[in-house]
């Protein structure tokens, strides 16, 4: 069943374009499916691409856009009419429909909606607009199917292969009262299983997991995960508990990719949610600043090592390790940050910021007397006095140390803070920890050596 | 309906439990869903794990034991005859069953399977151990829905009625053919929107996506991600085509939450899976190697450093901006290779290495020349002679340059060997890096100021 989207296919595929052999173009197409489409299209130039599109019926066409490379999808928009973004548009469930629409200029959005003909699925992609994209409600959508508890299992049926129509998934099916009121659920399973004639009211079950529609998306993750939900009803208030909408574990599944490879890449120090195959000048603008942020630290450094250069002529040796000490306090930063941020992310960081902090100097301290064994080994029979020896190795401890306690204190203040913890992952943990331990170095070696 | 562990909560459980009030315990323990409890009993000490096991029913505390810590769960085990774990699996799907097992000694599998009453179970369980975790056969499940092209909708749902009370979650209905070939699939939507008459072979969806049993699980995880898939079947090979099982959607995001933390611990130089509550142990085993490695570089980079000394006397500013390269170079290194190496998880690195080579090449030489600028601008105004601040600026570039393409280049290599390219991440690059920025930079710097 794998599709492999080979040289000789594009290449068949631009062929066909080319030769404007309309007929077995789209009857290549229809043999793949959507994703695989979009995955060519991400591929031929926005010519084929738009060829390809306008090939196709928007039934098909709706779901490859939602496809497409973010990149892509917006030069693809941009050829297209209002009326043509509509039409796709019509297509779509509510969720991809505000979606789309919400990626459209300001001024394209009102014109594409008011085409819309559905009156009733343009007036809900118009309230899902209104939600902030990273709440519950912004990605919800209004596709569901709800009985009421006074219902029969004969009649729940009968009015499910009317709502079923528009659901592409059904999920649950939730149960609610006269006022709208999330009470329950039931699984098409339990209908199928139970007596025609029996009461909803009789057969539903009433604890049902819910979210408030202005959850934040990576808590409706979080809860998704735990209770292993494919699905999630959202509702209008923990007090009316008024149904709104639906959230799928698709969707979920888009929302965990797209935050642990953020995290992943903060932590590398690149910003802005680039991809490999993004533009030069893309992922310089998200490179550059981090880099520049290591600039300044080692600009940082050599200020610190010249305050002490009149050491040089006796204790040059010292100078020839501060790369390990810097990168030594950089990898520990990083390590005791990750774990911090990652922790967090996971919501498993329990207990005190201060027993934490004890924690990670215990661990950073055991690591160092290991390291700084090794060190006073290797710098004493290199021929050094032991005094030196001693003096490198025991700042390499405090080195490791405090870096291990500022990656664990930075990620857990910010959080604190209610500010992202990954910033404080990669180039900025690394670079501070650079200068941190430089400084400790020196001023632990003069203090040792009496220079 | 947001669960929250309190201490309160933690402090009233211990109480219930010291007093034996077991009444209350259970009832306090009704209300909460098998992954809160488990959250709760991962914060109580062994004992009073173990008695609020004992107190619940194994219907329960099956669930909960999957929901548990894996050090903690591999406790209780240890502290549940071999009766009794074959109890709990007797209540828990094929899939979770078989993962409780392979968790257990060699010695005591064989004793809590043949403990296991229902046959059919035991037999499945049996076929599921041996499969490899990391492949589809070490994630599926036995339990799934499946129809017979001959039967009408009408027998079908008869039928199902009967299958479905074994299965949790029904998703799709599979349809196979008297040889147990997969041919098919309907949503149980489509079985209550057809007539009670038809037959299953005039109403069923022939293109049914299905993997192999031997496929790996994160190409599981990618297809079932790409396809908006919320169950898969899994056949015994591509030409018989035989149903052997199905995989979810919830298992599939575990996998993904795993792969995803696992690659970002192994940038942050953390290998071994722990998390921020293990052992001091533990996760000194996970860090201490990695940042030995870095010793290991640092001492490389003293050699170096030492190689040069002669260049000390007229030059001591030049050891003052090693530091700098160095992070620089580390920095750039973490870049290029963590967006590779996302891109081949996300499937999305399109054409030659080479081509990668000279984008990333034209990428860092932009960002190196930006910051060789500034570098010279800082270098010369503190009083340099420009040859120095020339030397120091020009090496930065050629530093940024190889840096990038040793980060591209190392993870796209071990892809090709088939290694995990996540490993050529963090500390690795960094070190590596480390150690050819410092030794490129002295050259050049030699060179110009023709030391």
């Amino acid at each position: 069943m794998q599709f492999q989207l080979t040289d000789e296919l594009l290449e068949q595929v631009e062929q066909l374009i080319e030769s404007q052999s309309d007929k077995q173009l789209k009857k290549l197409m229809d043999d793949f499916h959507y994703a695989d489409i979009a995955e060519i299209l991400d591929e031929l130039d926005l010519e084929g691409a738009m060829y390809v599109i306008k090939l196709l019926d928007s039934e098909t066409t709706s779901d490859i856009l939602m496809e497409l490379d973010e990149d892509n999808r917006e030069k693809v928009l941009k050829n297209l009419s209002a009326q043509e973004i509509a039409e796709e548009v019509e297509e779509l469930d509510t969720d991809d429909a505000a979606d789309i629409i919400a990626e459209l200029p300001e001024e394209r959005r009102q014109e594409v909606i008011s085409r819309i003909e559905d009156e009733a699925h343009q007036a809900e992609i118009r309230e899902l607009l209104a939600y902030d994209e990273d709440t519950a409600g912004g990605l919800m959508a209004k596709e569901l199917v709800k009985v009421y508890d006074t219902w029969t299992v004969a009649g729940c049926l009968r009015r499910i292969r009317g709502q079923a129509k528009e659901v592409t998934r059904v999920h649950s099916v939730y149960v609610v009262d006269k006022q709208e009121k999330l009470i329950g659920r039931l699984s098409l399973k339990d209908l199928i299983v139970a007596k025609s004639d029996q009461k909803i009211a009789d057969i539903y079950i009433s604890s049902v997991d819910y979210v408030n529609v202005n959850e934040d998306v990576e808590e409706v993750a979080r809860i998704m995960a735990k209770y292993d939900l494919e699905a999630i009803p959202v509702v209008e208030s923990d007090e009316n508990k008024v149904l709104l909408g639906r959230i799928t574990i698709d969707d979920i599944v888009d929302v965990m990719k797209e935050e642990a490879d953020k995290d992943y890449q903060m932590a590398a120090g690149i910003t802005g949610d680039v991809d490999s195959d993004d533009s030069i000048l893309q992922l310089t603008k998200a490179r550059l600043p981090w880099l520049f942020l290591g600039l300044v630290g080692g600009v940082g450094a050599f200020l610190i090592m010249e305050g002490f250069h009149e050491a040089f002529s006796k204790y040059a040796v010292l100078f020839f390790f501060t790369p390990l000490i810097a990168a030594m306090a950089g990898n520990v930063g990083v390590q005791s940050s990750a774990i911090i941020v990652q922790g967090l992310a996971n919501d498993d960081v329990k207990g005190s910021i201060n027993s934490r902090l004890l924690k990670e100097m215990l661990l950073a301290a055991l690591n160092g007397v290991v390291l700084a064994l090794f060190l006073f080994l290797f710098v004493w029979a290199i021929g050094n006095s032991v005094n030196t020896a001693f003096a490198v190795s025991i700042s390499l401890v405090v080195v490791i140390v405090v870096a291990g306690l500022i990656g664990t204190f930075v990620p857990l203040f910010l959080d604190k803070r209610g500010i992202d913890p990954a910033i404080a992952t990669g180039p900025f943990i690394t670079t501070s920890n650079d200068i941190f331990g430089i400084l400790i170095y020196f001023s632990i070696a003069k203090l040792i050596l009496g220079i």
